[in-house]
């Protein structure tokens, strides 16, 4: 495995013929904004280029590739997009072995698996490959513009996370002056709610369980609830945010019933409190503000572990 | 009256002394950033400057002005920001009367006043008074920055809205640079709830109304439910735009008892529903995708009226 840069990754692809390009499993809007972008480059310039992904499209981000003509070949090269780890492709993983090219913002957790690696810190891989169309010298078309949004808008929370740097902003300034319809992307992406998630939401801020003078924060979704509202992977997207959103709530606990008695839990926090202590506890892990892990049992004896847990890392044991 | 540039408004802001700034009524991240900056600004320059708004700041605004150490004096000279009427300046409109400067970015609907306005189409006023401060030749400090980042971004709902322009996420790049804490101030303005929206936004999701195929959605708040969750006028922020959202709708209505059989009526739409003819049937007005208006009546003869008027706008007559 070699270190690439992004003039290396653009004299690459400039190169290359029959190019494949992978998502990650469970696809972002940064992974297919990613893929459908550098596949659409790859068209313009008179290549072959196909996309895979392990999982399918959320129905929200099929507009990224109505209007690419994939073809079908057998791929000469493989390349990977937002893709941290080979795992991470799903069942494409033995394709990842052969990648020789790997794209990812994902610095300082990239597991290398491809031939050469080329990982940056930044806010989406949409970023990079912005640069790297540009290093290309391929035009930014008004669809390039919007799937390469997509991936900057969809990594930032529409700009809001910490991960924002000036360059976001720079990256998204020139993405409309060539054309992207960023109003219309923010609005189906960010302003949208399905009626499933309204109920969804209903019920949730209607149970919600408050602990430890309002510092914590504990939602419950039992499978039946789950089935009640008919609600699908994609409407349980977020869910795990609306625990941590409430004012004064530095402990956001989202318990979802996976299997009968167990538990996947969801861990957000804000300062001063540190998630993954929280969820090391029971086996887990992540980052400072949002950690996850699994624990078994009935609903009851699954909150009151996670709440003595809670209870210690705000220091009121 | 006569127009200004950028130029003159600096001209006059360096030569001036003991400066008030106003603000609109019902102030919002926009007015009251654009403000703070200003304030902050002439304070900088070692003069005396003041702030004064009809109605009170809002609490989660607070930190605008927490540091700044205004001064009290008799006024020599008065300008407004983000101000596009003197009637917006509630019961300091006499005050508006005596201005000699009104910054502001309501272009085609700005109603002169000052004795000299300098009004540009922009997403905030926050994005003129960037360029203002910069024509003044003070520096942009990380205290001057985040009041700028804060109009912006309240006024563009964190960068989505269609007012965005290449110019805006470039604005916002420098003022990051500048070391604006923009996301704290994000999660502090777009992802936290107080408790009481969580009650008044459960309500609203349980007794949402859908008609014509799920291409209207009715928000019913009787002063009972108001009165009940507790909701202040700041917790009500933005509950006029949850109709709208649901997916499929395009005919977001929200009726809202203000006294007794007196509704107020805001309207939200999407493609291709105007909603100016719906509000001016019942005399109301607004733009395109945001009007308003009032009614008097039962709850269900005020909904009756205006699901009629709604359908004719959806052609479901």
């Amino acid at each position: 495995m070699r270190e690439g840069t992004v003039t290396e990754a653009a004299a690459m692809l400039r190169e290359w013929d029959d190019v494949l390009v992978l998502s990650h499993r469970s696809p972002d809007g940064d992974t297919l904004g990613s893929a459908a972008a550098l596949v659409d480059a790859l068209l313009s310039m008179g290549k072959r280029a196909m996309f895979r992904c392990a999982d399918p499209i959320p129905e929200k981000f099929f507009y990224l590739f109505r209007e690419l003509r994939l073809d079908a070949f057998t791929p000469a090269h493989i390349v990977t997009v937002d893709v941290a780890d080979k795992a991470l492709l799903g069942s494409l993983e033995p394709l990842g072995e052969q990648a020789e090219l790997a794209i990812d913002h994902h610095f300082g957790s990239h597991r290398p698996f491809a031939a050469c690696r080329w990982v940056e810190e930044a806010a989406a891989c949409c970023m990079m490959v912005t640069r790297l169309i540009e290093a290309m010298g391929v035009e930014i078309t008004p669809r390039i513009a919007d799937a390469l949004y997509t991936g900057v808008a969809t990594d930032t929370g529409c700009f809001k996370y910490p991960s924002v740097t000036p360059e976001t902003h720079r990256i998204a300034a020139m993405l409309l002056e060539h054309g992207a319809h960023a109003s219309k992307i923010n609005t189906a992406l960010f302003d949208t709610k399905t009626r499933t998630q309204i109920r969804l939401e209903s019920a949730i801020y209607r149970g919600m369980e408050f602990y430890f003078d309002g510092k914590c924060a504990v939602v419950s979704l039992p499978g039946s609830l789950i089935a009640e509202t008919g609600a699908t992977e994609s409407d349980l997207d977020g869910v795990s945010a609306l625990a941590r959103q409430v004012e004064g709530v530095v402990c956001g606990v989202t318990l979802r019933e996976r299997g009968a008695g167990e538990y996947k839990v969801s861990l957000r926090t804000a300062e001063p409190v540190d998630a993954v202590p929280i969820a090391r506890t029971f086996g887990g892990g992540g980052h400072k503000f949002a950690a996850g892990c699994t624990l078994h049992g009935t609903l009851e004896e699954v909150k009151a572990r996670l709440l003595a847990a809670c209870g210690e890392a705000l220091g009121a044991r």
